[in-house]
């Protein structure tokens, strides 16, 4: 029988090794098409490993495409030999050709090390690892709950876009994007945020992603950008893959830190003071100042300002828009759609200063716009009447309910003796320190082979940092309610070390 | 002499047969560089067909070059000797070829300096430069005309899309785009463009920009680009906003020269062998091969090959792409949905061949998608269910009509004794020569002044270039019918001089 030795594994976890044996030997033409393979039970008999690790590797080997079942009779080697055997034997290292999901937008899908590879589906079900134990239970997850996306009254303006605006639709909008919606965008910042602006200052783009490589065109490649540690990763992969020179500076409790600003010699600062990510703090208005002082001191500096869930803030008035208290045209603001509408609609725009909108223009207008009129069009109409800050209001109205729901739950579980809730107030995610034994790469590693994916705190700085174990973020904003007594049973079973795997002895 | 069995042609057409069957042994060497073919007449006198299906068959091959012809002398197999045998070898089963989807940005904006800041207004009226003189004519806009974006099949599939597809719209896409969509346009260039790839090897973007930009991310910041002199100054100017390297590679009569591109030490070379703007010229099979060589003898070499506008091909069918024949695995082959739907449409795509769609995979997964959901899930219907093909064969011959139109005009009219028109038989702009005593600028100048835009070849050019003045790009694709007698009669005044202006000597 196929076998295959445990006692090298690396770092990885049993499952995954596994997975990687069997489909190096698929890639490899050991395991020839058509070949049955052991029977879950036997084989785990055989390797020493519990049963479930091996449904979880024949689970991810199937969602892949390198594995299929036959219903009673058991699983298969699928046939791969469309791939040149050449291309094949390269493939030894996981994630190859599959389409793996990007990863989203803040609290989104930037995770640890590890588990991206894994859920490469269009539907959220069908990379299931906990082989049938139920759905996965996400708490990386941005995506938009269908019940949560205005669908008839969008439907509606789509409708009425497509009949009475034809001749716009077709029209060549200027490079900083379709007038009506920026216009629209305008007057919803000066009544909702208290941000006045120049509709032309407003750049569109296909995504807040679009438009920092857009900024560092514009600010330069030549410049050094520096961002949170910690903080969303994906902004300094972006900076990372345009090849500028990228610094992490360190919060303290209020934010950035304005001497290792000082001291990295950065020239643009990427921040994002309303909510920060992961942590969830709100940098307060005198750190703000601060920054702001940083920024006037050179004549290159700026400040991009991330105000990316500033919308959902739960408990008393935002805190205002370094934008709105910038004299001295240094703060770039962008903010998006995809948290407010749906991650799937790309819409996002900045608002520069002036004198650099003027630069953009002069430098940068030969770009096309990357948003469809079509969505631009819509949305603009979904904002001037009214629907976007219904939506808003009633989105905020949700998200708080839901968050009270949740913690309610926690306190009320057996979980609550083990977990402290922090940084509740804001966005739509909080930190949950637990009281356990295990690493918390171990836990994360736990709760996925439970069905549960969650990201540790310490994941998300740059370099090791004692002191913030055992915190791990709840992005709740795509927790089906139904869910919230499964994650809690889980959360529970691993760092009780109920779950069943071989305890581990305490790392660090 | 040549003989062909014509007992089993397939579902092949008689002239197709023939075509495959001469091009096969030209790829095979059994036809060899020089060879005469048989006059049309006793060629088809032995083969017992046509005379006028050997015409075609020959002219197929000429326009893709395997063949060439001497005026009285007859017709003549091309030099093909770039091509390594092996890899003809494996050509013996010509691909489907029909109508690909392009781009539309190309005679678009990409304007000569001091005309593109000008024209940032939502509606077409507002920026008029002719001082109320009626509408501007501008033969260098890619704007779709409003008649002919097919919206009520559009807002039909829309409205489907709204109502069956709810949960997909919110779902997160994989990073290279919603598989459906992947799957339908896969699935289209198998069928109408003899492009075979797997829909993993298809990244969608918000444009052909986003595109370039993610490339360069993709092959390297410190690797050297090469553009096409002249060419779509666009793609120089994004090279240079990303401050990577680049060379501007001069065109012979067949398109890049070899030579100059070795010389520049070029890593990676942008063109469009389709069609090229400005000048229309379609590179010959010969030159694709030897271009092929070219990126063969280095391992970082690659070539882009920007398929922008090869659905309108005019006569006889579409060149293979270079990615069809590229058996080393060097081209990135890019289209776009911007000139076959609307320019406000912004859906483009590009192949990547297999090793570096793993590597898209591996180091820029961490992108979003800029395509929003619903517009990729309604070009995925539009394609699927065969409504794209039947716009593009509306559009082919509405375009075909519109130039014939255009055309016949300028012949019927005084401009015809001062005016040669060239490269008509492709995509959507042809040259127009213009018998006058002015400058290139004067004359640009002069037609703006009196409501017509228009740009002159030579400003596609990054220096001076002697022998190529007085030619005048006439994208026709957004002009409307009624404006073409104004055209030429402000054509005519303009070169005359009689348009009122001090007469200037002649420059060069």
């Amino acid at each position: 029988m196929l076998t295959y030795s445990f006692s090298d594994t690396g770092s990885d976890s049993l499952y995954r090794h596994l997975y990687k044996c069997i489909k190096n030997d698929i890639l490899t033409r050991t395991l020839r098409a058509g070949e049955k393979l052991p029977s879950k039970r036997t084989f785990a008999k055989n390797l020493g490993i519990s049963v479930i690790t091996v449904e979880n590797a024949y689970a991810q080997l199937i969602s892949e495409g390198y594995l299929y079942s036959i219903p009673k009779k058991g699983f298969f080697v699928s046939d791969i030999s469309m791939l040149p055997p050449k291309a094949a034997l390269s493939q030894n290292s996981p994630s190859r050709l599959q389409a793996l999901p990007e990863e989203t937008e803040r609290p989104g899908r930037a995770e640890p090390a590890g588990t991206s590879p894994l859920y490469q589906s269009d539907s959220a079900g069908t990379a299931d690892p906990s082989g049938g134990r139920g759905p996965l239970i996400d708490l990386t997850s941005n995506q938009t709950d269908i019940r949560n996306f205005p669908f008839s009254i969008w439907a509606k303006l789509v409708r009425e876009v497509l009949n009475e605006s034809q001749q716009e639709l077709v029209t060549n909008p200027p490079c900083g994007g379709v007038q009506k919606l920026r216009s629209a965008i305008a007057k919803h910042l000066r009544d909702f945020r208290g941000i006045t602006v120049a509709p032309e200052q407003i750049i569109m783009g296909a995504g807040t992603e679009y438009l920092y490589s857009l900024l560092i065109q514009l600010l330069g490649f030549d410049k050094t950008y520096a961002v949170e540690d910690p903080g969303y990763r994906k902004i300094a992969r972006i900076y990372e893959k345009h090849k500028v020179a990228c610094r992490h500076i360190p919060l303290d409790e209020y934010g950035v830190c304005v001497p290792a600003l000082e001291e990295s010699g950065a020239d643009v600062l990427h921040l994002s003071p309303s909510h920060h990510f992961p942590t969830g703090l709100v940098t307060p208005i005198s750190r703000r100042y601060e920054l702001l002082g940083w920024a006037a001191r050179a004549e290159n500096r700026y400040i991009i300002e991330d105000d990316y869930d500033s919308e959902f803030r739960m408990n008393g008035n935002p805190i205002p828009a370094m934008q709105s208290i910038d004299l001295s045209e240094k703060v770039v603001y962008i903010n998006t759609f995809t948290k407010t509408l749906a991650s799937t609609v790309r819409i996002s725009y900045m608002i520069l200063p002036r004198h650099l909108a003027e630069r953009f223009y002069r430098e940068l207008s030969f770009y096309s716009c990357t948003v469809s009129n079509f969505e631009q069009y819509t949305l603009a109409r979904f904002i001037e009447n009214g629907s976007f800050e219904k939506h808003l209001n009633r989105m905020r109205s949700y998200y708080h309910k839901k968050r009270d729901l949740l913690i309610d739950r926690i306190r009320r579980s057996e979980l609550n003796p083990r977990a402290i809730i922090r940084e509740e107030n804001s966005g739509l995610h909080f930190i949950l320190e637990l009281r356990t034994s295990l690493s918390d790469a171990e836990v994360c590693e736990r709760m996925l082979q439970k069905g549960l994916r969650i990201a540790a705190l310490s994941s998300f700085y740059s370099q090791f940092t004692p002191g913030i174990e055992h915190r791990f973020i709840v992005n709740y904003s795509a927790l089906p309610e139904e869910q919230i007594d499964e994650m809690i049973r889980i959360l529970c079973s691993v760092i009780d070390g109920k779950d069943g795997l071989p305890q581990i002895a305490r790392q660090s």
